[in-house]
């Protein structure tokens, strides 16, 4: 059911990178539920994750995994999200994550958890232990599309991306994977995201790449404004290809930078391509505001309105409905004169009301698309701000009200 | 398809209120569409509107009016809101406004007018006129019910509530009708409400009045988040009854205001209970918070949140997403581990994980029926609000979809 067409290139594996995905029964008999990854000793990984208080138990742990030294291995099940189940949770994440760094002979540090799936049921530990048992053996370098089915949840298929590019006379390959379809609206990461490059990238410079990227791709994206409690986004440098990078700012760093958004761009956009019950893909311009917060108060007023999404979802041009959730955005000196309106090409609004030139018939024309560009100029700054969303579909209530019960 | 009952109550008449209800054809043939109020010479009206930056032609001429002169009429039509189109909507609604004024031979700013329906289409002015002409010969001070039904959009029944006491010896009576059911999240008023009494109050007084109450009911209840760009909010004191206030701290100031709290209360509740697609009725009280401010994110959090509102829908107690929603609602130094959150009267959540005392099949027991009320404590302050709200079913999507298609 999803929107657009999925990644259509080539997937390079990663130097420094293996990876084995088993069925282990956590939710579902038969159905790949559980991944690990590997990486190379010279391997560093950053990572930024959810801000929702109630985070889950594996994202603390990471996190503190994460702090003390080098990770190693992922271990990412599906099916279970270990959240809302308190200390018990915390147990059942060190357990798994032990078990892991017992059969690779690391510490348990430096084993990350990642759990996706039904919040507040305790996680199946014997089922995921035996999943890392046999998954141990299976290990490959090129299980990169098994692994982007082995996290998939509401999602209907993979998310899955990757390029290879020469930078500076050196090869530099970039691959990585996600998922996410409902749940979403990232704060500081989607769902669950894993992103590797074969580069050499020391830490902190690692973690300001990682910022910087998620803030034009994760953190702009949004499906029905709910934040997962286990969103996490994870960047790893191997360090086992051709390519250094000691800084932001020289021309190679400037080059990996803009191939590592265009990635989590392109998964971002993946996610709300296969948001649940989408029909539609939406973009969200909001342009010349004075702040980019007031850019996106505007832009996540309307990409979560369920007024404007239920429009878009029976390709009805209802600009009305833009309006008003551009009017309760939180701008208080807003001068609703001032403001224009694009639905794809066409102008819509001008002066607070229909543009003179608009009819009914180029609304129509853009709705009947699958893509569509909504785009706001507030006319009162220079910041600008894009946000993707879906629509809101019988089959987003369909799959929400089953899903669990 | 409305929850629970509508008011069985007795209407009581306002003395200094006549009503005219016509089909004038707005936007559909043979519909009541159009509403005339007339108020006694003595009467004394004040309003909240909406805080929505794109607020609509016919709001922004009816607080002028009412800080020009004291208001005399009310001229309410639906099928069309008049709201983004500007100066044209401007001048419409001058233009029906002076032709009541001169029928009536009142000054123009003694007519208030209220628009409700499709955003963005130029009102049919002379429908409008004509309907103002049929209604004027037609009033009466019985005409309530239909007036009530005059205002209706997709409301799938009338919301009208009256009420008779007496306070210190002297009889009063409050009677008041509302519409709305989508783009429901009032901020300072709901889409159109309109109550009378036949008390003497002075202007000043009975715009605290109304600014107390409206912070219980109105601005208590959302259905999607989206604030309507018409919202109107109007009491009137005919000064035609027995009972003069001229303090709020009086003891009849007092019972009159308990009485105009249950009033409004009932209509907002009126409003969430034939929310658009409604099959629930929830009240969230958020408990024990810092501030009202706090508790209000916490609670329209979980109010708006499209993943709660369809685990609603679904009669499933997925109380994770009610923890998720709670711990992106904005309060960064909040404590999980203290949280407690009931459904119905059962504790669900403790110290951030489930309640060792609680069994699905209590949730299903709760979930099963039509009124649910959340209740979170979050154990950090005395503060206490309570917002109501409505489930998100098949059934908004469908209207909402076909709402002006």
């Amino acid at each position: 059911m999803a929107v657009g067409e999925a990644f259509q290139g080539q997937i390079h594996p990663v130097a420094g990178v293996r990876l084995a995905t088993v069925a282990s029964h956590i939710r579902y008999a038969d159905r790949l539920d559980l991944v690990l990854v590997e990486l190379a000793e010279s391997a560093e990984t950053v990572g930024v994750f959810t801000r929702n208080r109630f985070c889950a138990p594996p994202v603390e742990l990471a996190r503190a995994h994460l702090t003390a030294t080098t990770a190693r291995y992922f271990v990412i099940n599906t099916g279970n999200a270990n959240a809302g189940t308190g200390a018990a949770g915390r147990q059942a994440a060190e357990t798994c994550c032990a078990a892991l760094a017992e059969l690779a002979g690391v510490p348990v540090a430096a084993v990350l958890p990642f759990s996706t799936g039904v919040i507040g049921e305790t996680l199946p530990v014997t089922k995921v232990i035996n999943g890392i048992n046999a998954a141990f053996a299976v290990f490959s370098e090129d299980g990169w599309a098994q692994a982007a089915r082995g996290i998939m949840t509401t999602d209907t298929r993979p998310k899955l991306v990757s390029e290879r590019l020469t930078i500076g006379g050196k090869s530099v390959t970039l691959s990585g994977f996600a998922k996410g379809a409902g749940m979403i609206k990232p704060n500081m990461a989607t769902m669950l995201s894993f992103v590797f490059t074969d580069a050499r990238i020391e830490r902190s410079l690692l973690q300001q790449m990682l910022n910087r990227v998620v803030n034009r791709s994760f953190n702009r994206i949004t499906v029905d404004g709910d934040t997962s409690t286990n969103d996490s986004c994870m960047l790893t440098a191997t360090g086992c290809g051709e390519l250094t990078l000691s800084s932001l700012d020289s021309t190679e760093a400037i080059a990996f930078m803009q191939a590592l958004d265009r990635l989590c761009r392109m998964l971002a956009i993946a996610i709300i391509q296969d948001a649940e019950g989408a029909t539609k893909f939406i973009t969200i311009d909001v342009n010349s505001g004075r702040s980019s917060e007031e850019c996106l108060h505007v832009a996540y007023a309307i990409a979560e309105s369920p007024l404007v999404k239920t429009a878009f979802f029976a390709s009805d041009p209802n600009w009305g409905r833009i309006l008003a959730a551009i009017g309760r955005a939180g701008i208080d000196d807003l001068n609703i004169e001032a403001i224009a309106v694009y639905l794809g090409e066409h102008q819509i609004v001008a002066n607070g009301a229909r543009y003179s030139g608009y009819t009914e018939a180029q609304g129509k024309a853009v709705m009947a698309q699958e893509a569509i560009t909504v785009r706001v100029e507030l006319a009162r700054g220079d910041c600008n701000e894009t946000v993707w969303t879906s629509d809101l579909s019988h089959d987003y209530v369909r799959i929400n009200a089953e899903y669990r019960s």
